[in-house]
């Protein structure tokens, strides 16, 4: 396998010619062996990189600070690593000391190369193409490495808006299956008064589309970039109108209103748009996981349980239990929203830490992020194509719960008065007798009043009585 | 002392003449000994309250379910509780379980027996006017807990933006202060390139004002409220114009835009918008943390540490080592923010952990909520007025340290290229001596070149040049 | 009102003369708005204070550093704290600056001010014995705060394992009494296979009892103290035989064996043991509120849930429907042991934040060990004494919820094989039949047989049968 | 590619006769795809897993349950698993619902699938040896794949012993070669009192000595397994010589002193140990965070920071700033830990969630242990290898700080007395002089006196003096 020989100021470094990456990058796989996962797993963030670099490169040359040639392969190296190409050249771990300078480098050294034999030259003659002096012109670890991230955040949660929307279209079809379906409300654990099914799978639609509103908020706040910052914000040995060059070029090259920060001193180290996005998706964790919970609740059973309804099998529940199926889409679920809930206590201390003119710990943000919006998107879609969708209800076995429940009399409140109806509860809570039978052993109501009364459209909104 | 018999399910039950609480909130008041901290340490929580059940009163009124001069009396009495009287009377744990029911009860009871007292009778008398029948009508604890944590929260997170709009204008008050102070910029505490000590305070203020936007945000979530939703949002035995009456007293007693959520089961169980706020109130916290962690590195010394600026004195700092002056104020800020990032913590499990129609923990939540809004509130003004408002800079010790710095190289790249740059940084570190004085040793530039070069306003930002 | 002048390093300040504490308690509490929450609210911390002071003093006396008159009222003065007296002269908050200077300047003062008045003089007369040269002799805020911290979280910790074992106690005798009672196990909220009543509350004490021992084992970490360390652990200014002296008489005054950390320099900066008493503490709030989970589910209903078992109703638990009772005393200890898991990551935050030779956020994390331990104190036993003891079981339920059970098949799995118990499980399912009825009419098994092999001492435990 | 037909609860599959695992496997590889990371990721899981299948295949030989054909190809298959062979049929998501029958089934498959071909068979003809009969005789998920997990943990966590070891060896040869280094030290950041920097060193070797000691301990808790069992801990279908028999099989399998619980009921629910090592895997990363916090403090500058050390440079640390390095391993390590602290929250909540007799949520906990066992060990050899080792010190600069600090007066205190000290440092601060400098010209010390109480061997440890 034929090699060449790069340098940088740790001295010179042996890299295979196979390799588009330089000595950088290599050096930095060589120190950071962390986790295993490279930027591969995030094809996002490779293509958001990608498109920076472009903009980039077209900024500069309007600005005459970079050849015509050579912004002609940078772009062509980047839209060919937009189109998928050129991924498996991404090799550093996610998690990095240095504040991504290494996947910034990894960038600009892939790109040179690409271009470089686009140019008719061998990669590594940095003299025709440098990583640094061209691929990297106008810029900074500090403001290239934050605006790929938010253009790739940008794209991933607008993708978990739609993954967000599958589940809660799930949920909102199923209500409207399930509306004739009268059922006990519960608060508390405890019987409380009746409601139906569909009012049940509603809220949790209705749940859902507050929280796509939420993340539709929070990616807002990623519009914002530092392009034009270089090191610390202050644009030093940026050209004056590159900042807002930049900025229409990278609206074109994404297609996204990207825009440039007001401060750019503080867009540079502030990292607080990070610590709410992570905030909101840990929302939408906290509430996915509530429902998880209800959906194992109102199907616990099929004998000893609630058994309202039943998740469809996915899978044998027990090889040791015959017949035994589990409710494992909603498990999963709600094991993902415990990892994303407990990586923003990671994403927080990461913000917490950065210090001066810089947070360094972007890596691990990222890489938090990248994975919980991953994770939910797969979650969420599974959830609705494998279970939600193919939920079904015990009809009879809901309403004879509400036939046979104490909570009943609330309902009955306006109409025998409060003393009756704790009379009523009473005795039906000592003799383990319906609150139905009882009713009409006593002849406080005419079956078809009771009927009337405790018809679901009649139990299940607000209605007026004469008073007591 | 006198007492007088109250009973309820439970059974009977002695209860002192002096207390305008009845028997329920006796029994809470017994059953969680938990904190020690009543909703008397949180009045606004208690003017909610009230304000809520006097919302409530005129509705019932307006819908002809309750009679003028009961309307009359509960008005009063919780217009005297808005007022600020009666706070000592609520006596119940802000731990509890019940989802807030002994705390509706409380304000129930009080109000109650306050309204007799005005009417002839004698405490205990709820025959005349009831805490359930009468001040808690149309209602349950599920909804007018809840609007009342809202109604408390509206006006807290107000507040909050105001003590943060307070550390935000010292912060730019200071950076005017700072306009002409060069200082060296730091990224992962090294040095990195120059910057004005103005653009390290403006920042913060930017970043203060950009935490009130989120806030505003998520104080706008708080708006919603269920009251009309009774048990669990169905709304049974409310009158069916009763959530739209009560909707316009709300915002007549408040004056504030609250509005009716669109669909009350939802709202009802739903704590979302709890877990939003304590997001926010983490980003906060996390950003100003990083702010406080700052302000302690830049005023590290006197003498062995950066020593950019100098904190106010608040107190002797050792009792060992004379002289010693710590930064007490920034470092109880820090503990501040820790608080309230552990708390949300507390806050999202709560909230994951409601189960079907309602969510049983909101009391822990409101807890942590009102507490992180406190503290902060306090800390916050604390810190502009003993801290920022009195902070120092050491003009020419950070002039001297850009000065006497190697990052100032990269500002002269343009000028003397990217190969004399990395000599004279080199010669700099091994000899120890400065860039400044190379550049002149070496005659690459002309005193008055240099001088104009590191000019702060040439320094801190983009600029033109010759091509290399 | 008369007053006193005193001063230091910051200058002159008005004292109230019926104050004990001095200048730099008045400043701190006028710096320290913050939380509300004083000293005085952690009576064990005071008196450990008081201890350590004493310890210090008769150390100090034996080496011939401090006169016996003065020796004699500091120790007179620390007594007279422990024993209760002063403790609303500790009136800075909680949260403060300074790393704990304050707070232990509060108690400098008070003790100096106590012995002032003891000596014939008057309050404020620091030349007859002085905070800092007498009462705080050899000593610094760095090694007596800690101390004294470890001292009372000793107390307290010990003191949780009391109310742990009182709460385990109510299990086990709860285990016996429910002895008989055969019912259906869950997994994944689907039934399994049948154990009885009896193994699942023993299950709760043994796992209470884990608990213990791992509370017992985080307490002796709080036995390794760093007395002797005085300002950064070199013990500058401190007697050469002070640390060895002063080890036995904290030992003396406490009655607790403490140690003097081997290393003092790392002992003074490092906070590990905290992390780990607050990683433990949140270990026994997650299984505890796993328990108090499964007594709300298993105590579900009384109707539309699993009803196996009934909480004691402490009060009523709605003011809108009649009757009904809610599991409060889980519901508030699942609260507490939200908060004791969300201020853990506070308390981590703390640790991890400490820089170079001390970590100054010590005042957080004993705020929130102290607080958690007590809040899991109270609500522990009142678990324990108004829930667990009065819960009552439904023998009959139980027992029929096995006998409807599928969950039952596997127990006939040896005995009729897979086949059939397949066969006769999805008999069950669809047709709503019960295991029981369905092997007799197939004549599978005889009555006899079968009422055998349910028997509860046979399906709860492991039993030899012929192969299939 | 030819195929099979398996078939279980659920339906047929087809399934490739290149794989080992079978339908259930296949199943539970599609219905989760929320990570994309395998068990094959964690080669430590599988072979436990293989062992766990090992011992119960000789005891339920021993028992007479197990013909010795299939024995014998059961250990053989467990034995090349063991070596490292099929790992890569281990397809399962690591995050799966099912409380991992998915991951217990994919072993029991693929174990029976070799064994079949030991045993002349063809793949899939499961009437020869059965995964669930065979393989899984006498085993329930509920137990195997916790006893697995337990196995996997204790070498993993004497792994993670071992790379501590490692770190603290370098801090504890650092501290050696930085013996006579005198240098400030500093509490609150602010100058304290003089130090060595081998104290500075040997405190961090110190610390992660008493961490090891805790990790062993945590390693402990994981000898208690609960085989035996079966699906809740009753042991139901279990031979009741079969617990004793496996506890010793798995002792001679492991070479490891795993023992069986004391109540299986309890230890088959319970994740106490979990938590409990999540929580010192916590304490770990809080404390290493502060080491490498201190270690970019320290090594701050070159020019505007502490500059008391120097960390090797690994790789370039900025594009744009010429001769920038950056200290890049501290920051990774940074990073880590952060990761550590936040999974503990998931593995808290998992932990909470539990319900009634399992825990289902076990794979997020296995996922975020493993991940943090993993990591650390990764980033502290790293750190010891290419960081802490290669870190040199500026001695002369460390020095001067001292004779520089007005920290310097609190060892001179005890020799010229308080009011000389305090006059010195004011001096010293307000004109900027040295302290040694103003002594020495106010003739209050002679030059070898001074020369003598600060030298290093001097001020860095407890001394007599004459009293003031």
């Amino acid at each position: 396998m034929s090699t060449r020989i790069e340098h940088d100021l740790i001295g010179d470094k042996e890299i295979s010619n196979e390799c588009y990456y330089g000595v950088q990058t290599a050096r930095a796989a060589e120190n950071f062996h962390i986790t295993g996962i490279t930027l591969a797993k995030f094809p996002t963030f490779i293509t958001s990189l990608a498109k920076v670099k472009k903009a980039a490169a077209l900024a500069n040359f309007e600005l005459g600070l970079l050849a015509e040639n050579k912004k002609n392969v940078i772009c062509e190296a980047c839209d060919e690593i937009i189109g998928g190409q050129y991924h498996d050249q991404f090799v550093v771990d996610m998690f990095q000391g240095g504040a991504g300078t290494s996947t910034n480098m990894n960038a600009n050294e892939v790109i040179a190369n690409i271009g470089l034999e686009k140019m008719g030259h061998k990669k590594g003659d940095y003299k025709y193409l440098h990583p640094n002096n061209d691929v990297n012109l106008s810029q900074s670890t500090n403001d290239a490495y934050p605006t790929a991230l938010r253009v790739a955040l940008f794209e991933k949660l607008g993708e978990l808006t739609v993954s967000m929307s599958i589940i809660k279209n799930s949920f909102a079809k199923k209500a409207l299956e399930f509306k004739d379906i009268i059922k006990m409300g519960r608060t508390q654990l405890q019987d409380a008064v009746p409601m139906t099914l569909e009012q049940e799978f509603r809220t949790y639609s209705v749940m859902i589309g507050e929280d796509i509103q939420r993340v539709i908020e929070a990616q807002q706040l990623m519009r914002e970039m530092n392009l034009g910052a270089t090191a610390i914000g202050t644009g030093i040995n940026a050209h004056p109108d590159y900042a807002k060059t930049v900025e229409g070029k990278l609206q074109e090259v994404t297609g996204r209103p990207f825009v440039t920060a007001g401060d750019l001193v503080e867009a540079t180290q502030d990292t607080g748009a990070y610590v709410q996005i992570s905030g909101v998706l840990k929302r939408v964790a906290t509430k996915m996981s509530k429902i998880c919970n209800d959906l194992r609740l109102l199907s616990s059973g099929p004998r000893t349980g609630f058994g309202e309804i039943n998740l469809p099998a996915m899978q044998p529940g027990s090889s040791i239990m015959p017949g035994k199926v589990n409710p494992v889409m909603p498990e999963v679920v709600n094991q993902v929203c415990f990892q994303v809930i407990g990586t923003d206590v990671a994403v927080t201390m990461a913000c917490e830490g950065g210090q001066l003119q810089l947070n360094v710990f972007e890596p691990v943000i990222a890489f938090n992020l990248f994975n919980s919006v991953n994770m939910m998107k797969n979650a969420f879609e599974a959830l609705a194509y494998t279970c939600v969708d193919g939920i079904t209800a015990n009809k009879e076995h809901c309403k004879n719960l509400v036939l046979n429940s104490i909570g009943l009399v609330t309902a009955l409140n306006p109409f025998i008065g409060y003393e009756n109806s704790t009379s009523v509860a009473k005795e039906a809570l000592e003799t383990g007798g319906s609150v139905y039978d009882i009713v009409l052993a006593r002849g406080l109501l005419a079956k078809a009043e009771l009927d009337d009364i405790i018809k679901p459209e009649n139990m299940i909104k607000p209605r007026t009585y004469d008073k007591k």
